[in-house]
């Protein structure tokens, strides 16, 4: 079963049983077209399809345009603000907190990306927290912004709670991604960008469409038992940090996911822990938020501002170079270098296009037909 | 089993056969002797000791007295410098890079972490990288400087190569700890500490004193085969990333010793991945070095340069609050607030003094004999 579960989840939908190819300018366009719907302005809608379209190249499927309904959805229940006014609320020179607005984490995470920059450029680093947004895609697009500029890029995230604490069985946290970029030279970037759960949700969803059980380790039933069944979730049951258990470091995975919600949420002045707001629009948010909206926290720091650019990455290719030509344990396997599965992802799908399975290509069809968008 | 382990891990040296305690006053007196008999400087003789005491005193044995020993094994094979000249070589208003001078950690991590506050203090963050250094305890202790300026502390640093990435069976990695430190109000800081292995290698030294197996996931052999041998490690075997196997997510354990690695080492010029020198005198550092010493990486941030430092730690406590009473599987087991196990045993220890194991206890008194100081 491991071995079938790990080819899986090299493939994705790959080895889904039914799904469309798509070519990226297309699904570009269609993007764009729904955030003009939804009364973005011309820059949101461009910018906004950008991160989620870069997801769906990268092969993070679950954040890319299999998304694009829950953010209409979260719109239409007034959840969301199409046209925010983002501002900075308190600032020091090298730290900020943005107020999304209720905006688009899509655009939001930009935004206050932008400002950290800038600060880094003029200071060193620069680390902007933000509250008030919304579900912001992918961790890494943000942090690669810094990274064009041969800085190092720190995005993080909380989000709808659905992951336990160690010794709990109430949902507390969210996935939680924490990502970090690192420019390299004759390697592109090496970017760790991860949920500090087990197993992402949109692993379990895999599992549902194809009737298998998951593993031991990543959920857990509502009364806090070791759960096999993808549907966990559906029923009252949770995520589990990475570590997955107590002795295996189930504590860390929690820390870390802690960590992420401190700096997101408690610090920028937006829900935290519990009370972080569902993505989904049939949930609504808690009656008693402890803050507004979802929050996130962005940084970033020149390599330069450490040693000499030319150093640094000569040193970052010598680090790739090494760990690439690791022993591995089986030869047909080497090692990988954190990144590196989205970027042969997002060279393949730049030549053969991106596969859209049916459930989803089913989801973009109602949605431009609601929208009266014309559908790919 | 687990029950079994779990139980053992909490507890940690009180299920030792054989031990003896000492309070906190005479440990530290005796430490800062053997730091003197070194020919540490008053001030670097106190510091050091007072680093490794507070390990001891939170219940962190492993990075306590226990290690006093390898420090000054390290300095008799004239691989750490007990007079260190330690300065900056790199910097901009909120970065640097400080070379520690083949210095004890113990002295070099608080020296850097001093800088990054200052800098915090002036423009809202400061990072330091740090290369040219040796172990330097428990990260806990550098980023609780940050802490006491009401301040998010940030410490990590990379560590003798014993830990594989994901697909290897290659010793690539340290347990690179990392750790984020906040404050709050009325209780005390959210401490998040953590080596980015499933286990920490004290305890398999732990299983190895018991002769008991320990669980699946902590470490492989020298092949890449899954063991529950505690004695792996001597036989060529290797630690696991947090996450243990791809399937339960070892891949982002990598990812997080990867960037422990980077910015401790790549960054600051430091030896990286399988270059770090090792802390056990007995094995020679490497002939090819990429760098020099050891690497750390520390920052500092004002939690007032993201919002009034009343309403941070008014909503840090709402946090604490609420993750105390998230609900439990078991009531005998509430969930745990990161750093309260080691507030616990601070607690206790400062009453009941610190227990030593009867290994250390030899290895401290040929320690006093060696050096000529007074036996506890």
């Amino acid at each position: 079963m491991l071995e079938q579960y790990h080819l899986k989840y090299l493939h994705k939908n790959i080895l889904e049983k039914k799904y469309y190819t798509i070519q990226e300018t297309a699904l570009r366009h269609f993007t764009e077209q729904i955030f003009r719907a939804m009364g973005c302005s011309e820059e949101h809608a461009v910018l906004s399809a950008d991160v989620l379209i870069k997801a769906d190249m990268r092969g993070v499927d679950s954040h890319g345009v299999a998304r694009l309904s829950g953010y209409v959805r979260l719109w239409q229940k007034g959840r969301l603000n199409a046209k925010p006014v983002m501002r900075i609320i308190h600032e020091t020179p090298t730290t900020a907190t943005v107020d999304g607005d209720q905006g688009l984490g899509l655009v939001v995470a930009p935004y206050a990306m932008k400002i950290a920059i800038q600060k880094a450029e003029t200071y060193g680093s620069g680390w902007v927290a933000v509250r008030n947004s919304n579900h912001f895609g992918i961790a890494g697009y943000h942090a690669l912004m810094a990274v064009e500029k041969d800085m190092i890029g720190y995005a993080m995230t909380n989000a709808s709670p659905l992951v336990t604490p160690t010794f709990s069985k109430e949902r507390m946290l969210g996935t939680n991604p924490m990502c970090y970029a690192f420019p390299a030279g004759k390697y592109p970037p090496v970017i760790i960008d991860m949920a500090t759960s087990a197993a992402a949700n949109g692993k379990l969803e895999i599992a549902q469409r194809k009737d298998l059980p998951i593993p031991e380790g990543w959920a857990q039933t509502s009364s806090g038992l070791s759960s096999t069944n993808p549907n966990e979730l559906k029923q009252g049951g949770s995520l589990l940090p990475l570590g997955s258990d107590r002795l295996h470091g189930s504590h860390k995975g929690y820390g870390l996911s802690a960590t992420v919600d401190i700096l997101s949420a408690v610090l920028s002045g937006a829900n935290y822990g519990p009370w972080a707001p569902p993505f989904v629009s049939y949930l609504d948010p808690v009656p008693d938020p402890v803050g507004l909206g979802l929050g996130h926290f962005l940084g970033a720091m020149r390599a330069d501002g450490f040693r000499p650019i030319a150093d640094f990455k000569q040193h970052m290719d010598n680090w790739i170079t090494r760990f690439k030509n690791a022993e591995p344990i089986n030869k047909i396997q080497p090692v990988i270098v954190p990144g590196e599965p989205e970027l042969v992802a997002e060279r393949e799908r730049s030549i053969s296009g991106i596969p859209i399975i049916e459930d989803v290509w089913d989801d973009l069809k109602k949605l431009a037909e609601h929208l009266k968008v014309d559908h790919l």
